[in-house]
């Protein structure tokens, strides 16, 4: 890392996200789970989802892109499955509320499977997929979002990199949460290495003549790739279909570019299938089982230059224990913005110190 | 494909393969259900889970591994969920059953899981999906494997290329059914590559000694790896935690190889999850919808060198409407080992005519 990255205790950052979103005109407890979420988001070292969306979040809201008032309306609803209008609410704000309802619903009758249309980016869907799994229940979870990405062997955006993640509850601090875009990497990953002078890798992406690229700045004005090509794609089809196709919301090339087009709302889809883990054995059962498969893979032998084998999901929960106990590394130009937006509402920039 | 393969009308085919079936001690409705099931594999281009299987299925029903009676027991049951014990039936038949169950239940309750334990090689995936598809539900289905695969960095068998598949119902010959191992490619391209004395691509497998190899008979004693390394790695975790850890079924390393370990049931688990499309519109709406994005989709200009742009799993069912027409093309190897199977039963010989 950049010795130029200053480590920001967690509560500090999450105070002051906290005090902003509530400046910006959102209510106390909503400006706190959007805060949660954005901190846990960096503290998982997912940096594209953490406090990096400060800024372009309060611009929506103040545009009145985003409403600031969190009013979803149930559209449809059965024992076991509810459909949302988010009204065009914060993303964080109803993929939260609807992932606590698709758990209630699936506590009484088993599965359940809750869809939002009209809402908005939702930041890290593992946030998501962590509740459930904390609540003893097996989730699944899906968004789609703005396109960056063609159909396999198309040359248009067609698709966003549509993430999908799953929880599963094993307990004991193990549970296992995977959260993945659906493109061979983020596209966080090619602008870095732009600014680092690097090649990236053949199969990352193409450029926007259709031909594959090694040259980050022509990567960034191509497209992405899905991950292992007609198989991502496929993936890619569903989470778009989970998404959008079926509860309502805008499918891919419909959806405005979250930076890009301030003129109109995203009206961009989440899907929620949840189910008890305990639907098919005990509680106790299921979770001695994961427990046995997780020390199983523990010992499997590593590869040449492998150090130990990991669990899905386990680098990011290792890196929010870490950055739990040493504060999140901020780059100088989030620092700036941050204390931008700050000054904009008032609240006095100076609050962050290094405890690096 | 080689001038030695000889042309057999699909339904020849099917009568014959349900001929052999229910000489092996099977009822005849039963017969009939492996037959059209591995037929129609053959039909959709998926020769590796077709008539390829006749040989070894028939010998496991006669050693008494697998159970020539179908009958499942139900150990859980709710409005929406159903957990079938397969009393080490056949796959085919047990998943049969349960996509049919998992579609009645979530016709009634919008949204339904079955799961199966004590169950044995399904086949191919794409034809439950397809099932629920064409009843208007949305499908997800997931069946676990013997190891062939280690968790990304590793060099130890433990995962299978545990498939899953989806369907989604649009109508009018357009149903979108997609079935993908969680491997970089199937076994049987090396299989194929090692025949034809050609290379493989870095990427598909590395040797026992846990090195990447280009070789295919090195690949072959060593190990396939998960498609886009780590997030096919948590693909596989997830199809093998629905699959074996959530139902009972066995994980992973305790499942014995179909071919090489005929001392012992498999245990094999599937998972099936479905939901009606209409949950959430009409379902006029949501095939509308459906039919709009695939209108789209095909409309993407292709990048230099593609002809067209493909729907996920559209190449397979082009194929079986090649195929009715055209009759399935079978090698020398595999008319070879049915005649053999045949001539085991007093089927006479000589069924196959060459209608290429």
């Amino acid at each position: 890392m950049d010795n130029t990255f200053i480590r920001i205790a967690k509560n500090e950052l999450e105070r002051f996200v906290c005090e902003v979103f509530i400046a910006s005109g959102l209510d106390e407890d909503d400006a706190a789970v959007i805060a949660r979420h954005l901190v846990l988001a960096d503290l998982r070292g997912v940096d594209s989802h953490g406090v990096s969306r400060v800024q372009i979040y309060t611009r929506r809201l103040e545009l009145g892109l985003v409403n600031k008032k969190l009013e979803p309306q149930v559209e449809r609803e059965s024992a076991s499955s509810l459909l949302l209008n988010g009204k065009n609410a914060s993303g964080i704000l109803l993929a939260t509320k609807g992932i606590q309802m698709a758990v209630q619903k699936a506590k009484q009758t088993g599965v359940a499977i809750v869809g939002i249309n009209q809402s908005n980016h939702c930041g890290m869907l593992a946030d998501y997929t962590m509740y459930a799994a904390k609540n003893d229940c097996i989730a699944l979870a899906s968004t789609n979002a703005p396109p960056n990405m063609a159909p396999w062997g198309g040359m248009e955006r067609f698709f966003g990199t549509n993430p999908f993640s799953y929880g599963i509850p094993v307990g004991q601090g193990m549970d296992i949460i995977f959260d993945m875009a659906t493109s061979v990497v983020a596209r966080g990953k090619i602008i870095l290495a732009k600014k680092n002078n690097q090649q990236i890798p053949l199969g990352w992406a193409i450029s926007k003549e259709g031909k594959p690229t090694t040259t980050p700045s022509e990567a960034l004005d191509g497209l992405v790739l899905p991950v292992g090509g007609p198989k991502g794609y496929g993936i890619t089809f569903l989470v778009e279909t989970l998404s959008s196709l079926f509860t309502g919301a805008a499918f891919g090339p419909y959806i405005p570019d979250l930076y890009k087009d301030l003129t109109r709302p995203q009206n961009i889809g989440q899907c929620f299938i949840v189910m008890r883990a305990d639907l098919f054995q005990g509680l106790d059962e299921f979770k001695n089982r994961m427990v046995q498969i997780i020390q199983e893979i523990r010992e499997v032998k590593p590869m040449e230059g492998v150090d130990r084998i990991y669990l899905p999901g386990e680098i990011e929960m290792e890196k929010a224990m870490e950055r739990e106990r040493n504060g999140i590394p901020l780059s100088p130009e989030i620092l700036n913005e941050l204390e931008e937006v700050g000054r904009r509402y008032g609240i006095k920039p100076g609050l962050f110190k290094n405890i690096g």
